[in-house]
């Protein structure tokens, strides 16, 4: 928490809990039809959890990023997608305050938190397809757009386009997904992530007007204004641990309820087989150090958070480490353990009534955002060099 | 090849090769539909390959074992169901040769030439729920049986019961299909190898006859015969390392094709990037090691068929572990290679229209069929004491 | 730090690392030699950090156990012999504050702190070659006792014995090293941990008096007595991170001075290799991990060691698992870290004047203590069933 | 076997295991001491296997590639610095062979049979501190040269120097190891492949003759010279594989006859504890996937060597990934198995008489030559770009 008064919820993380809960019992069924959750935005509408990153005088909750990121980590557990969608919305929420002035941000943290509204992404660097036109005294943004996460169903996008004119800038811009010209094209069916709505977006001849740009201080502009990656690489991190642990729990009761011993375990007790005991100290070895690793980036982030401007390049850049190691630690350890975990439960455990294979298909898909390679890659040049990462969108 | 004369298509691996390819047009929407692939099951029946294990004086190619299982690879490479069911007829055309007498098995090795009748699998001897009755010059089978893989659209079952009478022995029994009190549920609905039809069949009095029976050598009763649970661990191990090697290729292309280097790769090419290249490398020595474990398991194979009741408890037993040491390795590789791929094809790869999750899929659900942990025990067993493993079902 | 009056020496871990700067420049040297390392034995004495652990009431310095196991690691970076035999001094102590009347440890504790007494390892409860007969007013210990780490040059004793008398129970006594009847073999001499004397004892017929035996609470008697072994485990779990970082301090010296790059590696900066680069951002993921997993073990210890004998069974166990998931990863990760090393080092690292080897070694012989394998099961029994480890002398 | 006529002695491998298993008898007291392993060399050149690898016309054993590879093999299972020198002996031969005209080589060959002359290494195509100066009639070298493996009690040397006057070219010569002007400096003291002498050379102008430089056809020259450094490396894969051969036999003894079960193990019987067989399981896999790897490399190099001129770039290159292949795995899972084996063998197993650690110093030593990162590059330029490495003298 931060020094701000405090949250009006009694408890978030316990209202995100019996959310949690009430996503479980459809996420099989809603991983198989892909689609909008809308049933489930809603319910997070109407949860009041969509403030929860907005500090309590613009009406939110003034969670802080742990708190918050907490929530994405429990939604992750039994629906990795909600918890996407979600963690994506406080990301766009931190990318107005980040990047705009106040007299920008305010407003729209107010009505999100007054009418629940919902952030959607459409703000990708790597995509360069849609660009910037100069009109008298607004901009149209026109073209396309991949990988615009939770962009459907949602009341404002954060939206970016390239500006020729000046040298490929990148422009960002803050806008009601209803406007004029923007069409969703509800084209996101992959193997997993399936209910993030991540497919694409066009842009035809969108007006922009100047007060919705986020230029001022605009974008990576400050150490401070650098934390928006960091925030999206942490909400990351949060959603493949809560898979993890999801995956873990999952396979835990399954096989103390279903499986049974091999016949030449020596035992009827699949609780005592040895090799189904190794498995389970090697999930909680690898869940036990990650859980640490996430758990330090985020208080890094709180503290990184609360000193606002005057957080230094170096204290940036050291958070940028903490969070990348825990991320590379989160996406190998998950995917391990969420493609071993079929050892402990055996065959049966493949019935697709269960899905059991979506939590590998769910990390699998998220943990390529951005190559872990290249994380790993960065992680050696501070190890070795002592050099800290130079900020970008993915770093 | 066998003494035997020689085969009648003129190349059965280039056979399977034309039909792999035809097969691989739709394998990713016949693995998102499940069920029966009836055409597949069909052209094959056409192709002659259901007579492949056949010896030439019964009608059959006269293939030897490992080119039967090469065909297994070669299917699975681009769709393991289908090699699935395939590589499950020859290992059910196997039984009756190692579990009956010629009286028995000649006509059926003759019929299945004739008629390129395809055999499916009832024998889970870990089901102990179908039960045997005596009746007057007949047997009956009642009850239920999980794992059928292939058993629909099959012209003869392999059917396994328990004869409590006899101590819970296990009777085995090829019978027609279609022969009244059989139900077989079209239930199999899992999350790979989804079109094994590996579902439940029921049994209500179904009559069995005494020379359906395959008690004479009966089941796992010589060294020969206990070759039968081999050429099943072999089969899985062909299927393991084709969808391997079908999933390396298809990443190959995709990231020739469609994958771009990352940002701070320092190359325009991704054929350069020297951590995709070292993916490579890894998914290279990988592959390499299985394969040549696998080749050589098919040649001991080969070579103690040859063998026939002649074959020594010692020289089954060393195949058992050529076998076992190939299984686990083509396991493990395999399973790490189909989850790694995403890793050189990137985010966009993840596109539900490729279903490039298909192999780890697959592999995930076929490598469960018995543990890995029992198989390294049996292993290590023979590399520690020089115990051979006991034969059963699964070793 | 306790609540207690502050330590006398301005700063214990100040102190810690002016030492160890002065052994490491022997290390290499000495880990060659073997024996006792006399002279360093002696620095420890005179720096008054023999009596880190000890109350400040009692004469010593008041540090808390995450204190006093930091000083182990910081000595373990550069010679975890060294580590290893100041670790069981403060564990000897810990063992007759855990199993003895105060009206035994407290002069003991005074006269350590007062005289700089070091303390040595001799009870080891597998070995159960030394017996114990009960004469008049004392008892003779007789036989011999392997692994007596820091015997040699000590002043006092935790010598063990077994009483077959009594059902085979474990008679445990602190007595000077010096006692009639005591012989030291310093016939250590090992691959790894070669100055810690830790090679075997005869005892004939050693008086022992009935106050110097540890027999209220005695042994593993309470929750809090069963934080022995526990602090045993967390001492070798410090050495082993302590390895391992020390370890990756000098491969890092040796990149950044002497490893030049491959040819082909298209830099001429061994700085910029790529895959130097992830090796190093590998070591810094895996070294992160443990930190945090022995940080936190570290704090659970004082919490419990705070509680004193109102520490429930419940949480001593919940510290045992958190020990334990320390232990394993430290074990796994620190000797994959001290083999891999080489590769980011070179060829000409090799050079035996270097010793680049015995950070393997000494990890290699000290992981060994108890097998990993066991752990693991009782992490897996905890994290499956959450059953939590039986208290041992090795949980 | 090539097809000349056959060797003299009745079977070279026979010989050669009846002197492994002398030379087992002193290799753990020889790893202790290091230097040159003066008696073992001698009893290599009055066994005759220094001749093994010369055709039978030239009074040599006729052994093809891989019954020689098979003897370096047999000796590093119990002594790899042994086996080092006498396969860079043979290495030395083949770089005759293929570098220098008939009239040069044979009448070496046939001195080289006649007089059990050991050849040694001073050829080191990364120092370039020797240079050339051409004189009348001679030529000149002068400086030093680094990792000169078996130079040491050798009668002949492979010494390489650059010519500067000749843009850098390599120049290589067979001289006699007595010459005037050059000193052996027996300064080889690492931590493993202890008695290889694989110390430092000075030349001072050395007087080269023309008829001792190899320069018709020269180094590299064409596919079939490019053999050289695949001998090389699949050499060190031998050596590899003989080590970890070597060390799991050492193991398995150790532990069927001295390592006790953990009292946790349920089983008084070391053979049955699970986790133990479980570890012996993966070396085994391990293993046997290596050893075919090596086999099959150590085929194509016979079938490439009978092609002799004839051999294609392309046939070469194929032979290069074999061997590369062959090389990472065996690098890689023999370090593993070198490191893990303690698990199995137990406390105790670390007492320096026994120095099982010697299998990981030697392995970790030798497995440096050239970096396993730019083997894994190549091989994924292959397995990728059907790219094959370009012929160095590392590739």
């Amino acid at each position: 928490m931060t020094a701000q008064p405090h949250n009006l919820l009694p408890d978030p993380l316990h209202t995100a809990r019996l959310l949690a809960a009430e996503f479980a019992e459809t996420a099989v069924e809603r991983d198989e039809r892909g689609g909008t959750p809308k049933a489930q935005r809603d319910a997070l509408r109407h949860s009041g959890l969509l403030a929860l990153s907005i500090p309590t005088q613009y009406g939110g909750l003034g969670a802080s990023w742990s708190e918050t990121l907490s929530v994405v980590r429990e939604f992750a557990k039994v629906d990795s997608s909600i918890a996407h969608v979600f963690g994506f919305h406080h990301l766009m929420l931190a990318t107005v305050r980040l990047f705009s002035r106040p007299e920008q941000w305010q407003p729209w943290f107010e009505q999100t938190a007054r009418k629940n509204w919902f952030w959607g992404n459409a703000l990708n660097p790597l995509d360069t397809r849609t660009v910037v036109r100069k009109l008298g005294g607004w901009r149209e943004f026109s073209g396309k757009k991949s990988f615009c996460s939770g962009a459907s169903d949602s009341e404002m996008l954060i939206a970016s386009a390239v500006d020729e004119s000046a040298g490929g800038k990148l422009l960002i811009a803050a806008i009601p997904s209803g406007r004029s010209g923007i069409t969703l094209h509800n084209d996101w069916h992959n193997m997993g992530q399936r209910q993030t709505d991540s497919g694409s977006a066009s842009f035809e001849r969108v007006r922009v007007e100047e007060s919705e740009l986020l230029l001022d201080p605009g974008p990576l502009s400050t150490p401070f204004a650098c934390l928006r990656p960091l925030i999206a690489q942490l909400t990351f991190t949060h959603m493949f641990l809560g898979i993890a642990e999801g995956a873990f729990e999952e396979a835990r009761q399954y096989t103390l309820t279903e499986t049974r011993p091999w016949f030449k375990s020596g035992t009827e007790d699949i609780r005592k087989d040895p090799y189904i005991l190794s498995h389970y100290g090697d999930f909680w070895v690898a869940l036990e150090g990650v859980r640490l690793l996430v758990e330090r980036a985020a208080a890094g982030l709180d503290r990184a958070w609360a000193k606002g401007p005057e957080l230094s390049a170096e204290e940036r850049g050291e958070l940028a480490t903490a969070i990348a190691t825990a991320k590379v630690a989160a996406s190998r350890q998950g995917l391990e353990l969420c493609s071993k975990l079929f050892e402990v439960t055996g065959a049966r455990s493949t019935h697709a009534s269960l899905r059991l294979d979506r939590h590998w298909r769910n990390l699998r898909t998220q943990t390529l955002h951005d190559p872990l390679d290249y994380k790993l890659q960065e992680l050696g040049d501070w190890a070795l060099n002592q050099t800290l990462p130079i900020p970008t969108f993915y770093s």
